[in-house]
């Protein structure tokens, strides 16, 4: 896509620190870190939201991610690690092209997790699965 | 494992709100929802973290999540979602069965998106770009 950050730094024309290149995706590191060693897995051709990606790439793209995590956790030598994937504004996605964020992690660095889990109401969980299904079964 | 919540429901020892099933994952609602919709994807085999996880599992696991995210989305008129893989207590993780979390997003849902970004140093990401690169050559 031509107006696409993340196409341009796959073709050359924008510089990257590279970490990693398959047929599928290029690996760099973030330039806004949200933490040390904070990774990017982005698959070279333009996808906006996994919604859009067939399921063949999606699983093509998440096969390098376990030793990748690996090697990042260690790198930094990392208590923990995020594997984030946002789609759309409201679920914090910056950039229109898919990525994956790799982010290391250690007890108390700040980060938190912040997003507050409540007791569910049975009914309307199966409610929601019911939808979810349905929507699946269109498929 | 004996003791793995996410086991027990796999073996169908404690029910759940299935959403779906095939040969690696089971997916159900979360019983302590994040937001309206929270759904998770389990593989069945036992894996505490994506750091243990062979490549062809993880590629397996994440195959079916464009159309479950799709699902998911088009099911609760959500705007956005977050694919979130959590490894490790400083992490977030809460059950120590390798899982991830499909999180519906509205924009003002009070979710944010807290983690602050900082702009980086370039000779401190290539330096760590190198550690990680030196990691994944030890393989």
């Amino acid at each position: 896509m031509a107006d696409c950050i993340f196409c341009k730094i796959i073709a050359g024309q924008i510089p990257c620190t590279k970490v990693y290149e398959d047929a599928t995706c290029l690996v760099f590191m973030d330039i806004n870190p949200i933490s040390p060693g904070h990774t990017l897995v982005v698959p070279k051709k333009h996808y906006e939201a996994i919604t859009e990606m067939p399921a063949e790439e999606a699983a093509a793209l998440y096969k390098p991610i376990p030793a990748l995590a690996a090697a990042v956790k260690g790198a930094l030598k990392a208590e923990a690690l995020n594997v984030l994937q946002n789609n759309g504004r409201a679920a914090g996605q910056a950039v229109d092209h898919l990525h994956v964020h790799l982010i290391p992690r250690w007890a108390g660095d700040g980060l938190g997790f912040r997003w507050p889990a409540k007791k569910a109401d049975f009914a309307v969980l199966a409610k929601q699965a019911e939808g979810i299904k349905a929507g699946l079964e269109r498929k």
